[in-house]
């Protein structure tokens, strides 16, 4: 079968205990480790900070939903070609906004998906900061407040939209493998 | 609800019996009316054509299986951003080849897709035929006959990249959304 | 010479009664075979429904004329590099248009040719259909809507674009050779 | 009728003699005068060195011959989607190769067009230089040598296609229009 | 004068303690507080974030040495069009490296740089990982090693590209203005 | 050393006469002899042609000053990655504006430069023409005009871009190497 990463990925057991701990704690709350724990963990300065930033800017609501959060992380991943980002945010997303179509629908094109005016400005906004943010303008501002999105929540999607760009890469370079477990998830009704 | 296209969908009654018939064996076998049977049917000749042209390429083996095939369309569907064919194409793929992860994998990023050499190298030339056909050289068909494909295999494996090239616009145009029943179908172990 | 294409070509004796039946029909009509009638012969049943889904987009009038719609061709064909298809329908759009220049112009930019603002409007929607189809948005047809076009008419323009997008990479990946009678076609006055 | 330039057209009674000179010399020669030369007169200076340039590139023989600058010329204009370069040195390719169907291929795709090898290679460098001359390198250089160009050669083919990225850039500019008679030149056999 | 950020640039006092006292380290030692500092304060648990993953990945030597470090940053930032790190970066190049031009050439063109055909080989993948990271294989591993780089030596290319493609694009979303001081950096003799 | 030119630089006592004085006087004034001068003289009648183009652009004022002449050379040059332009005309650049910043900020991004709007239409323009000249249209004179821009200065921002357009090709195939003395020009305060 094809391993997680192009890198050795470490043991648990030789793992700092801060490293170790966050790793047990996700396996406690989702029943596995996904594999963006254990590849990155090969790193642990790298694997702290980019924990660190992940929480800072999705593990929070406000004016974006935690849904929304991974719409624009799917969405860019999509853009991205990022087959980890995609298949394993596409299941949280699935979850969060307890829709069972939406990750499909945004990862292949977010313009025909079922989302709402609002979403569909962030998203846009998303995918310039993901793929062209050079061009980015006072008017971008502009059209996204005119959906009352305030200055913070234009932050938080450029900072996510920009932190998957680094996190799309990194799981392209090493060949970062989703865990089986993702694609089922959030496709089923609760029962 | 988004309608299932931008233009008005015939009633079953009002449509030609060739028509009502051949979509009436698919809702037999299949249990739903797939969409692009309803929505193209708003245009009766070119709806047999199209149909005519899809089974041609896509309802025979050979020197490529038909999940193969299914491959070839969910890989440059995705290229071509067209949510319709990668969600409904996406779920036969995952029946034919009996794998509920194939699909997810190839609309995103077929190089990192769990598939062979030799169908990374089918994938490569359907992916230059989605979107780069005027650079196809000699040198395309000997990478393939390297790999073992005939002429034949290799007229087929582009005339379906070129026929989903087709069925794509049409689909991006009509914004044709995918049924409901896609997004699971073929991701639950059979019981 | 260069053969027709790459792959071999029928002869008329071989052939199914109803494709010979065709193609010396055309002969009789143009004074010789258009080579996309010898080459895609190799394959009957992808030849009938070819001809098929042309002729229902392309044999008839409406919001659109016959000229109109080989303008549509012959842009987007530019657009996608096939010569074949630059060529020969170059000619037909000639004869239709009665305009010997039309056919250069819009195969090199049809920004600059001498159109209307309504064939200009039609033409930008076909190039976006055959370049990036998952644009499209209702803004697109409300930009045609306002030059006059029926929502039938839209689906002929993009419909023509999407079937082409098909023609092009067909001829692109069999080397599809014009042949020599078109070039001349349609630049002569009638005397 | 469209104009032939954006910009005014200055009679040829009120140009220097030198221009005014050069461009009966050229009517006289061709039996009328090529847009270019009187859209380009508006800037006396400036069409002093335009075609001073120009004829210093294209009026000589050597390694590249007079058909083969042409060739050149059709190729990255058509590229560049240069109407008045595609249309009038269509024309003058079409005469100096002796071929009525050389232009029209080599403008749409050089790599379908009934050319030789070396010329394949002289028109791939030259589109290099046309469309990402910042990627040339010794590679490139070494693939013409291989084809027998000497280094000559290779300067005069791409200071042709860097000296049409300025002509097409201008004509584009300005919506320079090609004459009507560029249309039919040397399509028909000589009698 | 252009405000050095789109958002509100918190003043020194007001920031948490362990921000201030890094942002003093830095002015001491520097003689200036570099704006990525004062205006990614804004955020105080992604600034932590964002100059934990820089300093892991910068401030080390190894197989890549701390100017080649910074040439993979302003490449990078060159292709994603990013003032800010561009001019801060190419400023501390220029020191790192003892060179006063290697900036501003790897900036516009690494293909042209005065640098190693190792340096090159480690630009051209850092590029890859910017541009199409979608796009990497064994081989990119393969053409590095041939060039003498350790497996951990990739990661640190790749995760340099993949870090500052985050970084550039904050700071275009922000608009984040280059401080003064940097621009004359680096490019006067000791004395 | 790299050597400043792929091709053969000539002696200066092998020129003709009027070339060797046209270098001798700007090393007179310059203080040394800039490359380019050089590089292109391998070719007398291309040099001669090649300057008289670029005095009767550059070296006038009017609606556009000497400095925004400037200013459209590196912007297009650096869309265009030429190492020479960028380097040497930058240096130019920051002479005539009496502004050490603007030349870094306008090669790597014009919209986030300290430039005014006037300056921002004028760049666009230019970069319009430098990389899709093909889209030129009416509504683009139109803008112009609306910042104040006469007819002839938009001719002349056209052509200083389409003019470069041939330089940076040049440079770029020749692998023309800026002379040190350009790295520090105009970055000085004067004393």
């Amino acid at each position: 079968m094809t391993p997680i990463s192009r890198y050795p990925v470490p043991e648990l057991a030789d793992l700092p205990s801060d490293i170790r701990e966050k790793i047990l704690a996700v396996q406690e709350k989702a029943g596995f480790v996904p594999n963006v724990f254990l590849t990155l963990a090969h790193r642990p300065d790298e694997f702290r900070a980019f924990f660190a930033y992940h929480d800072a800017l999705m593990e929070k609501d406000g004016g974006i939903t935690k849904a929304e959060r991974e719409m624009i992380v799917v969405t860019t991943s999509g853009a991205n070609q990022c087959q980890y980002c995609v298949v394993a945010h596409g299941a949280i997303l699935r979850i969060r906004a307890k829709n069972p179509r939406i990750a499909d629908q945004v990862a292949v094109n977010h313009r025909k998906a079922e989302i709402t005016p609002r979403q569909r400005a962030m998203l846009d906004f998303a995918m310039k900061i993901a793929t062209e943010s050079h061009l980015v303008e006072d008017a971008d501002f502009a059209a996204l407040k005119a959906q009352g999105f305030a200055d913070e929540d234009i932050w938080d999607i450029g900072a996510i939209a920009a932190f998957f760009a680094l996190s799309n890469r990194m799981a392209n370079m090493i060949a970062m493998r989703p865990n089986d477990e993702f694609y089922l998830m959030g496709r089923l009704p609760k029962s």
